[in-house]
């Protein structure tokens, strides 16, 4: 028997309640449970790794008479795996569900399995309900799986010909207005803003996300690559969240990190070294290209060196949007092969 | 009293007439003469430089008496210096012409003033018929006689980081086929198409324009620049025009030549230090840039150096269009200060 109406109504309800959890290693879930006459009689959502996932959290809330027979309408399948908090699915059944709703497929090999196992023991089980609002409430949750570390976004300004400054390193105001509001809005997007130490310490970049001079209600965690420490008196450190210092050029080690502390969608801002170096290895699953109608020439380049050898081996990009931003230009691009995960 | 239905058609036929003539050192203009009863009893052309203007062309197949009261339509202010032809607003007088009807005025410092000197004496002049569809006609050559050189288009190919070419210097198909073929269609609008003495050793180009492997009707004049000799064997001796060799780097004085040649369009192909020598000279009052989805770093840049030491001499662009060419995307620009006449 597909949803009914009032499963229905649950599951918009449960992806409401998911977004009550953080962002993080875990995903946001929600739970509504219904009794068998269609009532709902709990509600659940996920409040963070090493906490009961959503439908336990919902499942406490029950008597285990009002738990026998009823309903549950999550916005995940239900986990199979023994993690730090049991199997879900088995309980689930120990509870006595007689049916569980849900929306979207557990993606992780581990975990997935638990709609067979309930299915075994013999409760209704309906997949699929509202899996695209399920899907894009995880989007960057559900990347986070399928590459292995967080979504990295390389960012640069250029001017047309491909410089990030002129010869002596002034660069300020290379885009526009629109350019940098774009960049800010995009900023509040990302768990964490990326920078070298050479951009730290050329710029002194406060690393906050802002409309003017107000600060956004999101702000990325503001994290440093590099050796070279970090003056006493930078900006950074005025960030709404302490910085992360790695000083390290092991990039994929700084993502592992990352992931482990939550980090899902990462903001590389610069500078020329960095970018190159995350692009070089593979890690840049988005690049953003703030083109300026300006040319300079020179030798500061917005990219170093990629390691491309010869024109077989360019890095081509597939161009989501050519975006017009006030007199510039923004590419909005992602690499053509699947080098994503590699 | 303004142009008749008869002079308006006349100043049509005179346009078309005009293409009779040839594009260089000269304008092509076209007349007709009418009848005081408004028919047409002549028709010229400018036939190019050393020959008649075109009023006087016409004028020479009316015998006096036809001549004597008749009204002259022509496509530009009939002139008012001794060039190599005489004044022919002072043919016009001594002719007995009754009234003239033109479409655009004389931009020339030492040509204009014919309209002034017709009506002193006693000549009915009426200005301005048709005078948009006389300047988009002459467009190239008012370039000319505005900048005091020709017209000159700086096109190159880059990836999206700035560069021409990988490191072992392949740069072949960065860009796709549909950029190709632009890239042709804009060869054959120009008179000119220019190269450096690097890229003809280095990529042997034909330098012709091109519909796949047939030959636009209309072929830029192909110019080497550079004081390296050109291999007896190279493909631009296979060009249908003869080239013309430059062993220079003073491109003002190649501009001069050209112009004295009759060229109004040049089209600076490459490679990067050619273009940046137009654009650093202030040469380049078109600049097309096509941008391929590609990164490539390293130190194969398409503009080397510009002279420019600060962010404030950054070349600022205007940018008329950013147009999107398959998988590619052309930027249409010009400087944004009137740098043109530098």
């Amino acid at each position: 028997m597909p949803a009914t109406g009032a499963e229905r109504d649950a599951m918009r309800r449960a992806l409401s309640l998911a977004l009550n959890g953080p962002r993080g290693v875990n995903p946001q879930v929600g739970a509504v449970f219904l009794s068998a006459t269609g009532e709902p009689i709990a509600e659940g959502w996920h409040h963070g790794a090493g906490t009961p996932h959503a439908e336990v959290d919902a499942l406490s809330r029950l008597t285990p008479d009002a738990a026998q027979g009823s309903t549950a309408v999550v916005t995940l399948e239900p986990c199979n795996h023994v993690g730090r908090t049991g199997p879900c699915a088995q309980a689930l059944i120990d509870a006595g569900i007689a049916r569980v709703v849900y929306a979207l497929d557990d993606p992780g090999e581990a975990s997935s399995g638990g709609a067979d196992r309930l299915r075994a023991a013999g409760v209704d089980v309906v997949a699929g309900e509202q899996a695209d609002a399920a899907r894009a409430q995880l989007s960057d949750w559900l990347a986070v799986q399928r590459l292995g570390r967080p979504h990295v976004t390389v960012k640069w300004a250029q001017s047309l010909d491909g410089r990030a400054a002129a010869s002596d390193g002034s660069s300020q105001w290379i885009t526009g207005p629109a350019a940098r509001t774009d960049v800010h809005r995009r900023r509040a997007l990302a768990d964490a803003i990326v920078v070298g130490t050479g951009t730290l310490l050329a710029d002194d970049p406060s690393l906050t996300a802002r409309d003017g001079d107000t600060l956004l209600p999101h702000q990325p965690v503001p994290v440093v690559i590099g050796s070279r420490p970090t003056p006493a008196d930078a900006a950074v450190h005025r960030h709404p969240h302490s910085p992360l210092f790695y000083p390290t050029h092991d990039l994929a080690a700084v993502l592992d990190d990352l992931r482990e502390q939550g980090v899902q969608r990462v903001f590389v801002e610069g500078g020329p070294t960095l970018a190159s170096a995350f692009v070089t290895a593979g890690l840049a699953d988005t690049v953003l290209a703030y083109i300026a109608p300006v040319l300079l020439g020179g030798e500061r380049m917005a990219l170093t060196d990629l390691g491309v050898a010869s024109i077989a081996d360019a890095r081509r990009l597939t161009i989501d949007e050519w975006l017009p931003l006030g007199d510039d230009l923004l590419a909005v691009a992602h690499p053509s092969a699947l080098e994503e995960g590699s």
